[in-house]
């Protein structure tokens, strides 16, 4: 790193942070990109490993790597604890580390909307280890089924309870629907896997709001023949570790899993700066911090608005755009210009809900079903990072469609267990 | 299960427990495999885990779906404490399990000998959880040392140290120098991996003392070639945070792998029977306990010796033989036959270096070098459980010769992290 040169922080290498770093990868900048973790990871495919279709390693990249090429790009594994906006500098795990311009891409994380002691109890869906996490508790409730000593217990550890239908709750819902009614249909013997309870609650009148209607009633029509039990309008009063409370009674349940709401990282307070319910920093049209047009947010910790108003969702192409827009924008003003403000191209919304089934709406085209599914496959394989990664994960991907297995079924770093 | 039916119940689903299990599929026996853990890990292939070259989910299986077809045979997720031989009952972690028949292969772990504090500096590297442990370590070494502020805490993180000569040593030294030789040569900006040291320290005259001294001279040259610091007859007198004492010295490492010795499992306490000094059950001509006809050790938990007095090695193939010949022996004599005493019949050895470069015994035949390679990856793919396995770790291996890359970088479940 040459001393003159602008230095660029950008904290979290998600879609957002990285992208900005490519974007400023011919600009005369030093970029130091920080990340408390090692690799990046491919979200949307998360909820794969969280079933045991897919390892971790699949879908998750070093973000060195990544980056290797790119001779102006350092990247430090260091965890940011706050940021100094008058002197200029982030304060990490590894120390402080000065910059000109500052890039905010620490994403979101969980919300339990103020009860913060149900994580334990409903583990939600963010990281590679949440993924891992999730796996070995649905693969542990089978495996202490087969145990159980009366019939009450058994099923308690035979339903599964997701919270939230968003396209993460109608993706988690389906595969393990899948599961239990497939993977898993042959390999006990004093349990029937295909008698578990899959039960999907969610707040609204429908899953996936953000689709046009005729996509939520397709994806609740396909869950609900699944044997996935689809409860809309019902809302979540509290969660223990034997169940669920709703506010149409009670559901005993070993394992429950939170997708019902994101909170953005920490950023606004690092910052000082204003932000929404949700903890977003509100930005400016450029994706600055008012008063620091130096300093960005971007990507699940921003938020955004489309010129009608419209928020700009919390996905990985608005993410990338941001990213992308930026870096650019870095680079531009170095080089005494400027850019337009941010604005949000919507590619479209797709899910899947299991095998010959998905949803997709780009633009006025609306798909499900097989070719809706065919679509979704080709696009998460297209956007993976590596060419290795994409031609191991469309195998198993065909492997399982053709053996209907799950090749990830793997239970690790077990906790002691209770007696049967 | 049908109560009238003798039970044969097997303690552990390695390459003995599960071997046994089939060779009773045809017995008119119910079956109770019994594992703390629900997969079958192919422990040779370890080491490429611990070295990010495969991901956890490719070497390992579930116990239930391998013998999901095996319709006499049930198996138990659970944890055994103890046996009551009087009573013919094991007790485990989900209760009391009566038997007629017993058969445990609980395998081997690793020994500090007598040193058992030792272990959280040098983990071994006997399951999965140890491997995705040591991933950990040896990636994060490279990431600290991008941080560090000094040469001296540089140099200490870029040093490793594998403890013990044997198969494992040497495949786990040649591993860490070509991630740190090949993979990592571009992806850092403040250190140079290739300057790493990596450091085999044997107690014996040679490395791989149990193959013949040519393919011994030859593996230690091809370590060197590689870059390892391969130093024979020297002793480890401490192990701590901070590095190891030898009886040449002091070596400064932050990363220490234990490969030196193993103890077998708590049988012959459970047992209360007679056992050798690595802990081994002294089992009779036919892998009985003495006075318990009805009890067998078999596998690392059993010393068995050939007819020349040799101690069967603890290799697969040999816990492989152990497991049929109980099997063949239980049905054998539920029909009123017996077998002759278990004989055991030597397949050859083999270990791998690196990059072209193993070293095989196969009777009098000696390979080392490319064909030594070749033959190792091909015995070790068609050895693999699962066609889809054999498919992924084949082109993974192909990809990773062509590349030079590994594709299971991961850092996850990281400790708390000290400030630089």
């Amino acid at each position: 790193m040459s001393p003159q040169r602008p230095k660029v922080v950008i904290v979290g290498a998600g879609f957002g942070g990285i992208q900005a770093a490519v974007a400023l990868s011919r600009a005369a900048v030093d970029v130091i990109v920080l990340d408390r973790q090692n690799h990046h990871c491919f979200q949307p495919l998360l909820y794969q490993v969280a079933t045991a279709a897919l390892s971790p390693a699949e879908i998750a990249w070093p973000i060195r790597h990544m980056l290797r090429q790119q001779r102006n790009a350092t990247v430090f594994m260091a965890e940011v604890k706050g940021v100094d906006l008058a002197g200029r500098s982030v304060e990490t795990s590894a120390g402080p580390m000065s910059y000109d311009y500052l890039v905010i891409a620490t994403g979101a994380t969980h919300s339990y909307f103020g009860h913060d002691d149900w994580a334990k109890f409903a583990p939600g869906l963010k990281r590679i280890e949440d993924a891992t996490r999730i796996r070995r508790s649905i693969l542990l409730a089978f495996e202490r089924a087969e145990l159980a000593g009366n019939d009450a217990e058994r099923q308690r550890l035979l339903t599964f309870v997701i919270v939230g239908g968003g396209a993460t709750g109608v993706e988690m819902a389906g595969a393990i629907a899948e599961i239990a009614r497939q993977t898993l249909a042959n390999d006990f013997r004093r349990i029937d896997p295909r008698n578990s309870r899959i039960i999907l609650i969610e707040a609204g009148p429908r899953v996936i709001p953000t689709l046009p209607e005729d996509l939520s009633r397709y994806a609740e029509r396909a869950l609900t023949r699944m044997g996935v039990d689809v409860r809309t309008s019902t809302r979540v009063i509290s969660c223990d570790a034997g169940g669920v409370d709703v506010d149409h009674g009670r559901i005993d349940a070993s394992t429950i899993i939170w997708a019902a709401g994101v909170v953005a990282s920490p950023a606004a307070s690092w910052l000082g700066a204003a932000h929404d319910r949700a903890g977003r920093v509100l930005v400016r049209p450029d994706l600055s911090v008012p008063d620091h047009p130096e300093v960005f947010v971007i990507g699940d910790a921003a938020a955004v608005h489309e010129s009608d108003g419209e928020p700009v969702p919390g996905v990985a192409p608005a993410a990338k755009q941001m990213g992308d827009y930026v870096g650019r924008l870095i680079a531009a003003r170095l080089a005494g210009e400027s850019l337009p403000a941010f604005r949000y191209r919507n590619l479209g919304e797709l899910a899947t809900i299991g095998r010959r089934a998905a949803v997709v709406k780009l633009g006025r085209v609306h798909l499900k079903g097989f070719i809706g599914w065919l679509f979704w496959s080709f696009a998460h394989i297209y956007f993976l990072i590596g060419v290795r990664n994409r031609f191991i994960v469309a195998f198993t991907w065909l492997w399982d469609y053709l053996t209907f297995q799950r090749g990830a079924r793997l239970i690790t770093d077990v906790p002691p267990q209770r007696k049967g």
